[in-house]
């Protein structure tokens, strides 16, 4: 590479991010002179780790500890599965909220998790002598067991130590520029202490989601208890400033982005417009029609249906503004001038045209792939834990590196975690996404694959999946348990229909999964890693890696827009949520905030935006000063926002946070839970 | 423009034409010098006449005369409305097929007509000269106001001559470049005779839709009756000849191509790629899954869903391929290599530039658009009624060329069949359909434009919707009559309030009719007519328009294709059909085929391809053969075809037909149709 493209390069890529309050950084590389020099403010090791160690991990979200004794602030919609779980036909703490007045009111969450990042450790370096001089599916496997390898020895350690056990990961950051073990404690008792209706948390529902200005409450508060159950005790945590911020304040964003695809090549990029973005819309969509349809036919089935529908819609959403994102040609070809100037040399031989040689393979793999593997063809919760035990049976009994890496050691806890968990399934909810993703199957794949054939021979999508459905007793976390425990042979005996289903796919499902790893994961990685080294020879990380729900701390200001050359003010208040009720869902204030209403104050702020560059998995972060103090409750980005996952639009993309004081406000005035403002210690 | 690059492209087009047996030629420019020279058979002006006057056009599809007393030939899926109109409750005709064994057994199809194209006059001329030194909002409505003078003189004077009344419609052909009025005999009394079973009809279903090989007796038989109420007598008529046609065999499809889109610019098929399909595509998946959950609750539901189900699905299908077509940059990149040879001198301010410019705008209003005028918020037969009153009220009383053109005199006819026709509304349906598509303007529009405030600021879509359609009477052909004829003040007195929201919203439904007009359509108009002149400058008529649901012939043969290497055979055979069903629908065979499968030969051709160039409307089509007879009955193309709505992929685009030895066999001996047999005169 020339020194003078680097340098070219470099500066044009700084000068990008300095101008832009773009990044996603790292805490083990974050630009503490690049705030230093834009803000004046200087940030310490001391304040870095106060602020990772107060951070928390869920399963789906970022949280934080706000009190000493485990108790943890994050959205509404990240505590929407535990509410529905805790429902039941008689009572939805979706709609109706809930407020623990005792500890032992504080209701379990089953499949939750809480995990705070403890430790950082390179291994970029084991990875590269396990991989040198083999082929790209010899590496490819290599560095897979590698990484199994490292997580092993990383959880035996620290069993061994006094600390006590952590959980061990490893991270691919700058698509195998980095690898690094990340070292989490983790808490699997994660209890439901407040969350408000979904009315007030969710106010404007799908219609206003990623729209602002905003009005929504979505906020909960949960509770670590540690092994003994006993509250955790979390010295490291935040205190939360009531009066929060003022427009242009420098505020930071500690949290877990999910996943951005700004590193992708040209050609990925038009594989997910032409292939993957279409055609998960188009199944999305009807999933979609079909759940609201089905949510018609009863308030139970409504109910049911919410928290499903929810997070289908929220996805939907985000996936059409990245399809609108990759129609425009112009950031396209932005991207392919940016390629070019990497691109030197031989073009038709260098990963670039490796990369799109792979993404010809991937066309042809993608439906089979998708059905039958990803689960597109087999949408149910049967099914996920049908598939879960049947192949959990044949991989552990392999040694652990040579297992799929979802039953490597580390990860089995967490399986069976979910396994256990009491939740509930609905055999009619579990109709329609069943029945839907197999006539999606037929259709996609035609109805002379193979596996139609197997399957649909004689039955009709609804008649298979009525007599699976029907058949199977998996919806009993006992039954799971003992299935878990008894291995293949219990498997066979329990003549389960839905297992059966399982195990009658998963030869073709683990062959297209070998192909896909071979043809389209492997070739990928290798060029990938090729650019991360041009990349990473050239820029080091002075530039933040994509997103992979890790932890990452990110700087900006409180400020709004301007849309269609309207300036739009960075703060709500709350007397526009009344003005803006229409007394229909999901327009409707809730009965408690409506009674309220003469009691509060109408000039208490309720939302706001900032520059933040957030993604989805940020939900629930908080956003703190520079002093260390939360002053507001990340939940949201604006439409242009969702470009975010392909490029930062420096003019429009904002982050939208529930403002401190219309917390404190409801949780005094509207749902009278003083002992929580107590042990909040608000000021 | 240089002579040298017209000729250029001349010779290429028409070589590339000639190469394909590409080209929906009209029956006024058909190239007979092309046929005479690839395949040595002189087409005559006689041959021509009887085929145009043998071809009927219906109001979805096309069709022929099959006897000389109005026998009309045409697909299952063409009269799949009118079976769906005349089913009740305890009797569905989709499902079940019908056959009238005397003729006071035909059942009328209320919406349902009969043209046949007797006379084409070329008025480019009094189109140029209205519109001459006009500026492009001018011109445009100048345009309007001449077609419908042109119309309406030309009505009147039939109807003064001694052959009987004429339907006249202008027609645009090569965007601007040809203006013709064509003129019909209408028939408007269409009875059904024969209809089989939809299980053999659509065998295969949507799965099976536009792929092939196929086995679908894709056929009915309806009649068309005279004003007198006698059949109609129709001298010019197809003779059919069992024994169909071999492959290789030069073949002709008569018939009326709804719509393609060969001639659009770049910019305008950016537009369908970045904003028309996906839009279109999300809506209608949804819709669909709304559909298919809600025809679950009952074998009712089930059957009043079925026709619109079918519908849709099939509109998804041809959609969702040309979205897959507008992702191919190679083809766009040809389309813009083809514009660059026509794009000499200032390329900033070209009609392709106009119309770059043109879609930016059309960006910007496409929303509300589609919503309000085009009707996607307002989804129901209930509001397309009141609409009709109330828009039919208004414009009735302005002089016939200042209405809107749906509403001229000669337009009025068919909207009075459509209102007085008494047509089953199922107001479950309509719910389903009406809240949906009031879901969806609130989500596009967003919850605080005007619109939305003023119909959503107190009701949700489901509650709107439940109040307007169950308060409505509209449901009832006599009452619509009495509107239409009782004009504004009947509308005032009927405080119907599905004709209130047609009214709350008519104003600015029809202030962004005309802003489209006027910013969108005008000046497209304008850059079109340009192009259109420097193309047929060069080209004349030695190519072919787009298809405009106007007759038009092309020709072919009968073959199959490559497919991933695979030849794909041209015929299929009866005995396959049995081998592929699976007890279970869309793969179910009915009972009657079960019961009679031995008394058939199993190697009587079922359907077969040929590489007409056919698209949407050319369904019911007859194929015919140089001697003039029935050799196939067109129904679907593969799904390469569906492609060729913006270009013909010669490799790969094939046209499906019905062969006429399953037609005769199932007439003959699955539904013991003798009478049918002995009029259609089969050989």
């Amino acid at each position: 590479m020339h020194k003078t493209l680097c340098l070219a390069l470099v500066a044009w890529l700084i000068a990008f991010a300095a101008r832009a309050d773009e990044g996603m950084w790292t805490y083990h590389d974050f630009p503490t002179g690049l705030v230093q020099q834009k803000y004046g403010v200087q940030i310490t090791p001391a304040w870095l780790d106060k602020v990772r160690l107060s951070t928390v991990r869920l399963s789906n979200c970022t949280a934080s500890f706000v009190s000493g004794e485990g108790l943890i602030l994050t959205n509404h919609h990240c505590a929407a599965s535990c509410l529905a779980q805790n429902s039941s036909k008689d009572q939805s703490l979706l709609e109706n909220g809930y407020l623990a007045r005792k500890r032992e009111q504080e209701l379990r969450c089953p499949t939750q998790v809480a995990d705070v990042l403890v430790g950082m450790e390179d291994v970029t370096a084991h990875v590269a002598q396990a991989t040198a001089n083999l082929d790209e599916k010899a590496a490819n496997e290599a560095r897979k067991r590698t990484l199994t390898q490292l997580e092993q020895s990383c959880e035996e350690a620290s069993r061994k130590s006094g600390s006590g056990p952590l959980q061990c990961e490893s991270v691919d950051l700058y698509k195998g520029g980095q690898y690094y073990l990340y070292k989490y404690k983790r808490y699997d008792d994660v209890r439901l202490v407040f969350a408000p209706e979904d009315g007030i948390a969710a106010f404007g529902g799908d219609p206003d989601n990623f729209q602002f200005p905003r009005w929504c409450l979505d906020m909960s508060l949960l509770r670590a208890y540690d092994a003994s159950g006993k509250p955790a005790r979390t010295p490291m945590h935040f205190a939360i400033d009531r009066a929060g911020p003022k427009a242009g304040d420098l505020v930071f964003v500690s949290g877990h982005p999910g996943s951005t695809e700004r590193l992708l090549t040209v050609s990925e990029l038009l594989f997910a417009r032409d292939v993957q973005l279409p055609q998960w819309l188009l199944r999305a969509s009807e999933l979609r029609g079909r759940y609201i349809q089905f949510s018609k036919a009863s308030t139970e089935a409504a109910r049911i249906t919410q928290d499903n529908l929810s997070s289908l819609e929220n996805a939907i959403k985000v996936n059409r503004k990245l399809l609108d994102a990759l129609h425009d040609d112009a950031l396209l070809e932005r991207k392919r001038k940016e390629e070019a100037t990497l691109r030197k040399g031989d073009t038709a031989h260098d990963p670039w045209s490796d990369i799109e040689r792979v993404e010809q393979a991937e066309r042809n793999i993608a439906l089979p792939y998708t059905f039958l593997e990803r689960g597109a063809g087999f949408n149910s919760q049967l099914f996920r834990y049908a598939r879960t035990l049947a192949r959990g049976a044949e991989e552990r009994a392999k040694p652990n590196t040579d297992r799929l890496r979802e039953f490597r050691d580390s990860a089995l806890p967490r399986v069976e975690q979910q396994l256990k968990a009491g939740v509930p399934v609905y055999p009619d909810l579990e109709q329609v996404t069943l029945s839907f993703s197999l006539e999606r199957l037929r259709e996609w794949l035609g109805p002379d694959h193979p596996i139609v054939r197997k399957l649909l021979s004689n039955d009709s999508p609804d008649t298979l999946a009525a007599r699976t459905i029907a058949g199977s007793k998996l919806a009993d976390p006992k039954v799971r348990v003992q299935l878990w425990q008894g291995g293949k042979d219990a498997l066979g005996a329990a003549h389960d229909p839905m297992i059966e289903l399982a195990q009658a796919v998963d030869a073709e499902a683990r062959a297209i999964r070998k192909r896909y790893e071979d043809e389209v994961e492997a070739p990928l990685q290798a060029a990938e890693e090729k650019i991360a080294k041009v990349r990473f020879a050239a820029l080091g990380t002075s530039v933040y890696p994509d997103a992979t729900f890790t932890l990452r701390l990110n700087f900006g200001t409180v400020q709004g827009w301007t849309e269609n050359g309207t300036p739009v003010q960075p703060f709500t208040h709350l007397d526009k949520l009344y003005d803006r009720a229409t007394g229909q869902a999901p327009f409707a204030v809730p009965q408690r905030w409506q009674q309220e209403k003469s009691r509060l104050d109408p000039n208490t702020p309720f939302n706001f935006a900032t520059n933040n560059d957030i993604v989805g998995g940020n939900s629930g972060s908080p956003l703190i000063d520079t002093r260390g103090r939360i002053v507001g409750l990340m939940f949201d980005g604006n439409i242009h926002s969702i470009s975010g996952g392909y490029w930062f639009d420096t003019e429009k993309n904002r982050a939208i946070a529930v403002h401190p004081a219309i917390m404190t406000t409801a949780l005094e005035k509207v749902y009278g839970a003083k002992e929580l403002v107590k042990e909040l210690g608000v000021k």
